[in-house]
């Protein structure tokens, strides 16, 4: 019996390193997990490939497949539909891979109701300074776009509670190992293993019986 | 702030291999782990030592512990009482330790009970068949011995439902990680790091109010 894989939403705030964590798990364990692409209306931007980073329809495409259930969940940000389709998913978790999807709380809530036993881990600098100097760092945003980008982490700190997991990005290496191991160790979790615990027990009952 | 620790209760089958793992997991980390010791009023057998495998108490002492609710969890077996002994647990956990309780499941229950956060590992063998096997192998035992100790453990079988992790012990090695990791991942739940994520929020709010 395969085992299947499990759902998991990887959210941060923007400065948390989370896209080059994700870059890191895929990499080190290209077998082990599949990254979920987005469905997307916006036009591809230079170096961006159908297929790669987005799946990039349009927008009459995209209100077909939400008018089929194709898609897991979905939003419109600045005029562009963004979601995430489920045949994909479904295929690579009934191959036993885990599905990362990165996005963010709403959907990510959207996907919990959708699928209950989804893992939803969260990802964040050590504190808010460190944040605000990892954003400024990056040298390419005025100060007017980090004091918004601020004031939108602070908003979806608003949703963490409803995450499994707080994950601190103090080192990287320790992080993707942490992230890594998280998901791992959820394969282990006694409800996602009613079957082999129902089939162990059933053995030691034939044995106890002497059968 | 030191982070509290986190009280652990590890259950398994006899013949998962639950005692030299956890005897691993104390050595290895010695600094992070802390084994509770329970009181019983039986004798000491050749070699134990009060205050090592167990504090020896008289019965008169035992329940003077139970009238003074110094116990989190007690039962009787075969005339003797055990129960684990609260203040110790309490004080290793203020000091930042991981408490880990090897009892099994009715007392693991009323630890629960007490206790909300507590975690309940429960180890297995890979399947039952290695658990006979090895119960076996150990050759110190009678078949009906034996088959009495299945017929248990197919009773134990029936509460692992209320466990949060069923871990197989398929690789000692492997084993002694799986259970380290888990605990230690545990820490990054977000039930348990409110204080951290109210202090990043608030720290984010004055971010992006510009104080």
């Amino acid at each position: 019996m395969k085992k299947k894989g499990i759902l998991v939403v990887v959210s941060g705030f923007s400065g948390s390193g989370k896209g080059t964590i994700m870059k890191r798990l895929l990499a080190d364990h290209a077998d082990t997990y599949a990254l979920s692409i987005s469905a997307t209306t916006r036009s591809p931007r230079p170096g961006e490939t159908h297929g790669q980073e987005y799946f990039f329809v349009s927008r009459e495409e995209f209100e077909e497949m939400i008018r089929q259930g194709a898609l897991i969940e979905y939003a419109q940000y600045v005029n562009h539909y963004y979601g995430t389709p489920r045949n994909y998913v479904i295929e690579q978790l009934e191959q036993g891979r885990d599905v990362i999807l990165e996005i963010e709380i709403q959907g990510a809530l959207k996907v919990k109701a959708a699928y209950p036993d989804t893992l939803l881990l969260f990802l964040s600098p050590p504190g808010a300074k460190e944040l605000k100097r990892r954003l400024v760092d990056r040298g390419t945003e005025e100060e007017s776009v980090i004091a918004s980008r601020l004031s939108r982490a602070w908003q979806e700190a608003q949703g963490v509670e409803n995450y499994d997991y707080f994950v601190i990005n103090d080192d990287l290496e320790e992080c993707v190992q942490e992230v890594h191991s998280i998901i791992r160790n959820e394969h282990a979790r006694v409800a996602r293993n009613h079957v082999l615990i129902e089939t162990i027990r059933a053995e030691l009952r034939n044995f106890a019986k002497g059968e």
